[in-house]
């Protein structure tokens, strides 16, 4: 049963803090190859909308993945921020992504008193917890904020999801995320889901958050779904910007939220000025129909990305392809 | 609070009626012009589908509207549809849409023992109620099914709704549609008025529909938010085809129902061989920023049709433009 939160369309919640990660999501769609005046120009827009964390992309390591395939915000170099931010003198947090196996965290994260990064949010499998919670302790250590998002768990089974989520009580961690991955989930799935989280977040003091898929255009109805569980962060992309069919569109969450803080026009006049532009220049993402296949059968969007790259329109052959990995 | 009609996701629904209106929602897009190729396909795909009803257009008066400036589906004479189903011996149920005002019901609705048409859809506003239930008996005594859809009901206050719901439940009208026009509904809104359609329906033995729209990217996230209160009746269009940002998608809606009368690999083809082609000949629809604004400010979508039609990209003024007139 949902826990009653007596949360409502009028609610205003003063919990909830709103995620902009079209740089880190949306960058999975053109190698994070952004213009500064596009990076500059959605700072400033999620400044003026009310947005309370900004992320900028991941903290890659170098050692594992060439500089010259992918743009800056790839790997996120604190003086790559700061040409952005300057020392970020507003109510704006910046976040970042650190990738358990593909983060160099223990040189690449500096302390938080010498960085503009207010929050290390860490991407981890279910089975790579136990080195997710060090990186999560690494970053504790340092000043962060943190966040753990484990991702794919429509393919995890409920008695090990229960059993990580319950080592990630036991952590240093202030937020656990519900992701998912495949776009696979529908909103009465993610009722039970988030009941589940904001369980363990009861008893051990932590924020819950959100980050959805749009494959069957389901993004941000179950966003606003788990917002009224409880869950308190809130993942959002520009136009939803992301990898695959996308993620939830930050527009339509502003649109959403009773909070007066959240100002929707900004937001409006970025898409106008920078994203229509991102877009002509070849950017693809967003709901189409083998994304609604991979998402129902609850599959990595990888295939169906190829299938679009690739200018193909057989939609009933790729079902069956899909169909017989499965 | 929902009633629990004990319906989860794996449920089997046997109540459960999917509704095809792609030729009449999708009509508004294109002025009812598709090929006799298109409309046969998409019979045949319906048919192996396993869809319970097609709509194939309006009955439209030719006495207001011009028959050169419309396709044949605007006006449904007896001949046209039988000139893609024959006597349609098929477990395909066939509707048409009368609008209250625009169809010269009297003389364009023939017995039903004479027609191939199984069902008459009675749209209609709040006020013009009576005069719907005038047509939706006039249509019994003929024999047929009968849905009333009111439409606009984002606009009706509560009082005025129930008035008029009470109105319906004392007719002979067997099915009563919950109508998102605007598409300015959150699934907890869709919620409450689910219920309280199915109160109405629960006193007087009527099934209940919903129709939703794809404004907020919430058509497909309503419908079923509307099947779990207890909804039966299902309306969707292949792609979401329809008027402005479209609708509930006819392939999520199969993708996700679990009856298994249901399959979508012929709705593939269909979009594979022939929805693909309309829509590179030109037709548009679909969710884009202007519908968001238009469903959030609970507006018609005619100003943001226009809009994209006039190839315009200034959103904040026309999020201005709006707001004036609200």
């Amino acid at each position: 049963m949902a826990q009653d939160t007596g949360r409502t369309l009028m609610s205003y919640c003063p919990d909830i803090k709103v995620l902009d990660c079209t740089l880190r999501d949306g960058g999975l769609v053109n190698n994070f190859r952004f213009t500064d005046t596009f990076v500059k120009n959605l700072y400033e827009a999620n400044k003026k909308a009310g947005v309370d964390y900004m992320e900028f992309g991941y903290k890659a390591s170098k050692e594992i993945f060439d500089v010259n395939e992918f743009g800056k915000w790839k790997f996120c170099d604190e003086e790559s921020i700061r040409e952005i931010v300057g020392d970020n003198n507003s109510d704006l947090k910046i976040s970042v992504m650190s990738d358990v196996g593909r983060t160099d965290y223990k040189n690449d994260i500096i302390d938080r008193k010498d960085s503009v990064i207010d929050m290390i949010r860490t991407a981890t499998y279910i089975h790579q917890i136990p080195t997710a919670i060090e990186m999560i302790e690494d970053a504790k250590v340092k000043g962060y904020e943190t966040t753990v998002n484990v991702m794919a768990v429509s393919k995890v089974n409920e008695s090990d999801l229960k059993a990580g989520l319950e080592l990630l009580a036991g952590s240093g961690v202030d937020t656990i995320y519900l992701v998912d991955s495949f776009g696979a989930f529908y909103p009465e799935q993610i009722e039970r889901l988030a009941d589940l989280y904001l369980e363990v977040a009861a008893k051990s003091g932590k924020e819950i958050g959100i980050h959805a898929h749009n494959n069957q255009q389901l993004a941000f109805a179950n966003t606003i779904q788990a917002l009224r569980q409880g869950v308190s962060y809130l993942d959002a992309t520009v136009s939803g910007m992301g990898r695959g069919a996308g993620n939830c569109f930050l527009e339509s969450l502003l649109a959403f939220l009773k909070n007066p803080k959240y100002n929707l026009i900004p937001v409006m006049e970025f898409i106008e000025k920078d994203m229509l532009q991102l877009k002509k220049d070849g950017a693809v993402w967003g709901y189409d129909l083998p994304y609604l296949m991979t998402g129902v059968l609850n599959s990595h969007p990888s295939s169906a990305i190829k299938f679009i790259k690739e200018g193909r329109e057989d939609y009933r052959n790729f079902y069956q392809e899909l169909l017989e990995i499965e």
